[in-house]
């Protein structure tokens, strides 16, 4: 029998978790939900139903895990906790600050209501995060050092369209190489923000713009752009559409630590993703954490988990014996 | 109170386990067992017992967890049954193709103990299978790759070692950059065995010996040599003490996969690991999962783990509150 799974919320992200079902045989995608017309939505699975987001209430009965596609911002914060009373639920909540919160409100929902919740998946939180874990724990002395990018950042992209004469733009997050490559060769070397990644915008001008306004606008950013170093490219719409279309994304958790009785011997544990679709990716992580949210709810386990409380074995379909013979 | 640990075999592993123990704040070593005569150990840690192996037997109500440090060829199949009856136990046994019986003999003995073991800890098996499970379940539409290098090769360094008129030999297994790139580039190339390592061995001969045939032996030997590009440097006994005493490793495990609907986005997860001494960061990996298999104990959990079954969080000494706000 399939896992059956309910997407709420119909974006990018959405659309990446309706895709990524394909890949999972064991799973059926089982209906959306969206906060818009339900006859307005076209999505990309034959005979699945699309429903509005209040009838979530009523279908408790036909879906085994909700994977919640909604923002971090104002989505997730009361989402999850309300259907994780109803549902077990998966969200990719990446507000790093507000995890704390976040999570004991749906740990308190989920609890309630004997479901199992995991929050903060995808690849940071979710992946990063995990090898920050995995290799602290193994080379507790020692540093470790996240960098993002090469990739698009969906929030400075949204700052600098806010500027006035600015039609279209997108922000690329570029990690510094010199600082990968100290890093990499175990120096734990000191970074400021400005030493660790360069910011690239790609910026479509209204017809008539003053273009140096906007450049400096941007370059003085607080925040956003003001401790980086920054370069702006003014781009036509054309060359915008052809060449900045995609949402790429990735980065580096890197390790450096040492062992040895006189601390002689450097270790350097890194991992790191290059990935063409961050939503379509990050819509992946979710899906195989789905699969282990229904195995914990079908054992009992009930409350609030991060990838942190999940044992690997849990996202794969396969057998434990099967993982032991193929992939230990 | 501190996680009390054994360690049983008193090699490289062992040292490496003796080290270790000193970057964990929350374990003690408590006794370390070794099959030779316990007078003839010097140990680097003061006012710690060393006690002939046979004492382990008496011993139980003193050590949480008892490392094993023998060689998995002749050592582990027999120790770790034994012991898992009488305590939680870590092993890095990393014969790949003997795992599931290993695994079946264990989970027995560690059941009828009540007890909690975990085998085929280490980075391959161990780190390097934890990537391919988790690349795996988020990237099910994809292939896996694993490389190793650069390092030293105990097995083939003892085969070379084998040959007549050699004194003293170190191979080292390298990766070769050209098969890394491909992989990177998500070509998903098919490539042999030939094409993925190199082998370079430095060699000491001996006074006289015949260096032809010595090289000869070498690149043509089955199973280690003959299906590899191999090439052979025959150096001074100065040279070799300078150069080749240390026993670095590492690798890399890359998964390519792709995503969407139309499988139009390609995303690459690469682990990698490069590492000064091998039996110290392996060592260093099996006293994090002691602090996992104490923590499963302590909870009721009994029987044969891997790394796929323990839940990330039970390798960290935080609480679940701590990592989540500092790691996630």
């Amino acid at each position: 029998m399939s896992i059956r799974i309910g997407i709420y919320g119909y974006g990018n992200l959405g659309r990446g978790v309706e895709a990524a079902i394909r890949k999972n045989a064991d799973m059926k995608l089982e209906a959306i939900f969206t906060r818009r017309d339900p006859k307005s939505v076209n999505i990309l699975t034959e005979n699945v139903g699309v429903y509005h987001a209040d009838e979530a209430l009523k279908m408790t009965g036909d879906i085994d895990v909700m994977i919640l596609c909604g923002g971090s911002a104002t989505d997730l914060p009361t989402q999850t906790p309300a259907l994780a009373k109803l549902y077990n639920v998966i969200d990719s909540f990446d507000t790093h600050a507000k995890i704390p919160e976040h999570f004991e409100a749906v740990d308190k929902a989920a609890s309630e209501g004997g479901k199992t919740a995991i929050i903060s998946v995808g690849w940071d939180p979710g992946l990063f995060s995990l090898n920050r874990l995995y290799a602290e724990a193994i080379l507790p002395d020692g540093k470790d050092y996240t960098f993002w990018g090469k990739g698009v950042s969906q929030g400075h992209s949204d700052a600098i369209r806010r500027i006035e004469g600015v039609a279209d733009a997108k922000q690329y997050t570029i990690p510094v190489e010199s600082a990968l490559e100290a890093v990499r060769s175990g120096k734990n070397p000191e970074l400021t923000t400005r030493q660790k990644h360069t910011r690239e915008c790609f910026v479509v001008a209204k017809e008539g713009a003053d273009l140096k306004r906007i450049e400096n606008e941007i370059k003085t950013m607080p925040n956003y752009f003001a401790d980086y170093d920054t370069t702006v490219h003014f781009i036509s719409r054309e060359e915008f559409e052809k060449n900045h279309s995609g949402i790429p994304h990735g980065g580096f958790v890197i390790r450096s630590g040492y062992t040895g009785i006189n601390n002689q011997n450097k270790h350097i544990i890194e991992y790191s993703l290059k990935l063409d679709s961050n939503p379509e990716f990050t819509s992946s992580v979710l899906v195989a954490y789905a699969r282990a949210a229904y195995r914990m709810s079908s054992e009992g386990q009930k409350g609030c988990k991060t990838v942190f409380d999940i044992p690997p074995a849990y996202l794969s379909p396969k057998t434990g014996e099967e993982i032991r013979k193929s992939l230990l």
